[in-house]
């Protein structure tokens, strides 16, 4: 874990758990961050009034947190416990449970690295039974996009390296989704939901799905990848809030998750893409995610089949 | 190993060993490929018209470049190794002396993960003695640059984190090399030479190595970081022809690497920038380098003292 990882533009967003943890902490609640890195939103949590937190971070991040809450005078509220949530057999002061949990578990695509299994570990183990999570629901959606220049650029490029036919990597290059940013004008579908997580029920078990879902086309245009975003909430507030990962909305740097297609659609206004998303942990290595895309499409100007496999690793 | 590493920004410098290995290769040489990947060089040899190259690739783009070869037909000329180096006990065919070693060794700031080591050992394994390596030269360079912006955005804002002092972030994020792209225009020093690399002569010891430094600044101007970069060259062709990786010379993906000063430096045209550098792997971990930047200027408006030490890893 290098600096680089906690660069100033992943903190863009955290304004917004710290206006969630001033509406909910005040009334002296014990906190538990779980994933706490540099200790920002423990430190939110004991600005906002909060009585104890503890700061669980299992990267040698801990040990450079320790030294920025001690920096800031939070020491005597804030305990950094440098392990695993899985390790932690009892809480330090002999609290049995906390009331409120706080995490940055979301991973690009929503679930690749996340720390939601750790979220779900310690909602099991350490919340009161009408403990808060912030944040408590997060969405995950698909539009589809128009992106003929870089798949010009990047996908194709493959057919002819210097004269010699590379398309076996061009094959490679279009089994890995790519993180990168969408420009709101290549969106040229609607919006659909793949998966709602509500915190408080979600189980691991959860996190391996398979959705159908159409896609109605907004004008048109060509499409020549799918793309996945997501929404956070924090329902339980006084007013309901969150952010957006979506390409309409502010950067963050989970940006957006594209998936291309082997072939291009041609595609006209009203006129729907149907398919199946899936996804699942990869068996040999669960730190991947292994994708599938089945997509039908009957358009007036183009019909087209895939049934496209990915591997974000 | 992904295809993003292997993306078509690492293969913009490429053409200038095609050139060499048509210039070099024409009598039916006998060629090994240090590292292969997707076996472009190998296939560049093979057109020239090299009687066998051996591609000698350890990760799984072995595979990969085993079908990009054959998809091409040059599969009765080049023959795929997937192995280390160090594990070739014999080359197929009971040949024992190779006439030429291709290798596309550099890392970033020409020794960061590079392949040198294993360049060594097969050229004192199986390299004939007259035999040639492609290339043959590399050199190591340093200039100074001014980064007022960059270091504002980047660096000083770990000062107040939505009011936090997380300046302990700040020193780690000093302590890291950054390689990318600095603008020709930022320089403000001449360039010096920390290495040069002979890869007839050079041995693995010498990639350990310490060495004085005297920068002469060409304007009015600031310093807030030293840069490094490297050429190489192909000295054994007819007409003598290299890269360079310089922020005034065509992007490379290996850009530049930028090594950020704790304090900024004000300095006048013509003033010198004194120091020493060097580098090491680290002891732990050998893949990790340490570099170490002793700083000494005496400049009319602004005198400065630096010891510092960076890893890369």
């Amino acid at each position: 874990m290098t600096s680089k990882d906690y660069y100033f533009d992943s903190y863009a967003h955290f304004g917004i758990h710290e206006e969630m943890l001033k509406d909910e902490v005040r009334t002296n609640k014990i906190v538990m961050d779980v994933g706490s890195g540099t200790g920002i939103l423990s430190m939110f949590a004991a600005r906002a009034g909060a009585t104890k937190v503890f700061a669980v971070e299992f990267s040698k991040m801990a040990t450079q947190s320790k030294k920025i809450i001690k920096d800031n005078q939070m020491d005597n509220v804030i305990e950094v416990i440098h392990s695993k949530i899985e390790d932690i057999a009892e809480l330090p002061g002999g609290i049995e449970q906390v009331d409120v949990i706080v995490s940055e578990w979301m991973g690009y695509c929503l679930f690749y690295e996340s720390m939601l299994n750790t979220v779900i570990y310690a909602r099991d183990k350490w919340l009161a039974p009408n403990g808060i999570l912030f944040p408590d629901k997060a969405t995950l959606y698909l539009c589809a996009i128009e992106d003929r220049q870089y798949k010009d650029e990047k996908i194709n490029w493959w057919d002819n390296v210097y004269g010699f036919n590379m398309a076996s990597i061009r094959q490679l290059a279009i089994t890995e989704p790519l993180v990168d940013v969408v420009d709101r004008g290549q969106v040229v579908t609607d919006n659909v939901v793949l998966k709602e997580v509500d915190l408080y029920t979600v189980q691991v078990s959860d996190l391996a799905f398979e959705t159908l879902f159409a896609l109605r086309v907004i004008r048109n245009d060509y499409v020549q990848a799918l793309v996945t975003f997501f929404t956070v909430e924090f329902t339980k507030c006084h007013k309901r809030v969150g952010f957006s990962t979506a390409p309409d909305c502010k950067y963050t740097h989970w940006k957006q998750t594209v998936f291309y297609l082997y072939e291009s659609l041609t595609v006209k206004k009203n006129e729907e893409i149907h398919g199946t998303f899936s996804v699942a942990p990869n068996i040999r290595n669960p730190r991947d995610l292994d994708f599938r895309m089945q997509i039908s499409f009957q358009g007036e100007l183009c019909e087209l089949e895939e049934d496209n496999t990915y591997i974000m690793h």
